[in-house]
């Protein structure tokens, strides 16, 4: 499909991205697939993961990685499928986490994406807002994060930020062009 | 007059939401009603809220509550009035300290939106951003905050997001739908 | 050239605020100045200037101050030259540590954008966003950036907000005027 056939859904935290990511990939008419990188790690996590699941219904077919997103993205984006990422803040805290580099990984998800038969909706947060963080391990976290985002929204067609459950396009643009 | 009527202004903290709002309300030629949901708890707090009654003037009619916002709004948006809410923020927090429940209190503000007689001007913080808190509480918080916002965004006609004292209009959309 | 000429670039850590910046920058084909207000107080602070640095190149002259930015700015915007201030939020950081009367620095540095030569692109981060500091400085800082950001934001033309590496032009509004 190329590149631009896929969507990156950046907001806050409850923004309505995950909502907004489904029923795009819904009213595609492609048979759906939910690629999860959360892992229950502890009670709260499974709690959401659970009411998530629930929520979505029986519609979906589910798939899990907390790790290895580029390769259940190529297996995941067959022709005839849309693939659902959610979400990119989770597949880095676990990569991070695990101790892999993160250029690496970036470079193969986007490659995923370039192989992709079927169009992605990728979720991921946008971390980089508010005070900068007191703790150092925070900080590289935003700063990673923020590089992430940066390089999926210069890979990909479209790009929407969501707040309070409404979505607006940063990509492509609807202005002109800056120049001073 | 119908939930169309009605504005949400979301923002950061001194975005200029509260600004923003006021101006809309003088510049309807109604009767300006100041709601206010803060309560003087500590010397930020009262040394705050001084400013905002020292800034807002004369014109103002200004009622306070900390808990029972559906029912101040019924009593306040009569016609002829317009009714500015500062803030949805606090009003959530005393709701969470006192322990009610949010869900009703949601679905009773919506029903005393829906009945106003009047345009009604409600300025909400949009806390999702940044890196998810690491206390329990401030991220429990973050997500009912988070819920409330696009409940009330949901309902209302319009919608606008401050930022540095700039209005961004996020309802009604002035993009197209994104389609897969 | 008056206020009109300048652009302030706002956006979250790692949004993509320098590098569009300096692409407005060097765009423009006037000489490009770069006006560092970052010390390098610590080993990470220094390791983020040297990169900044060796990512700019040679084009760049860079001139360097942490608490004089209206004298510094006024000696750099001379005719035929393009100004990146890089960045209001170390600037604000510095002046707070060092004691100094923010309204009154603000006043100057709106005096300098007037009588600038030579259009300035000024860098400044929007940090009002997720849950409320928890301590009394970040909150106080999160206020007084918020205000000097909302004063820069209403004297200078063009107002871009940074995510994710794109920008959306909050200033000049591509929307309607919103009123009740």
């Amino acid at each position: 499909m190329g590149l631009d056939a896929h969507v990156l859904v950046l907001g806050g935290r409850r923004s309505g991205k995950s909502r907004f990511a489904e029923r795009l990939v819904l009213g595609s008419g492609l048979r759906p697939v939910y690629l999860a990188t959360a892992t229950a790690g502890d009670e709260e996590m499974a709690a959401r993961i659970a009411m998530h699941r629930a929520h979505r219904g029986e519609a979906w077919r589910t798939l899990e990685t907390s790790l290895l997103l580029p390769d259940a993205l190529a297996g995941a984006a067959t022709a005839g499928s849309a693939v659902l990422v959610d979400c990119l803040t989770l597949w880095l805290a676990n990569l991070m986490e695990a101790g892999l580099d993160i250029g690496n990984e970036t470079t193969a998800l986007i490659a995923a994406l370039e192989a992709a038969a079927g169009p992605v909706v990728i979720v991921s947060n946008d971390v980089g807002g508010g005070i900068v963080p007191d703790n150092a391990l925070a900080r590289r976290y935003a700063d990673v994060h923020g590089i992430l985002n940066q390089t999926v929204a210069a890979a990909v067609g479209r790009v929407v930020l969501m707040t309070a459950g409404l979505p607006l396009l940063l990509k492509p643009s609807t202005q002109g062009t800056v120049t001073l």
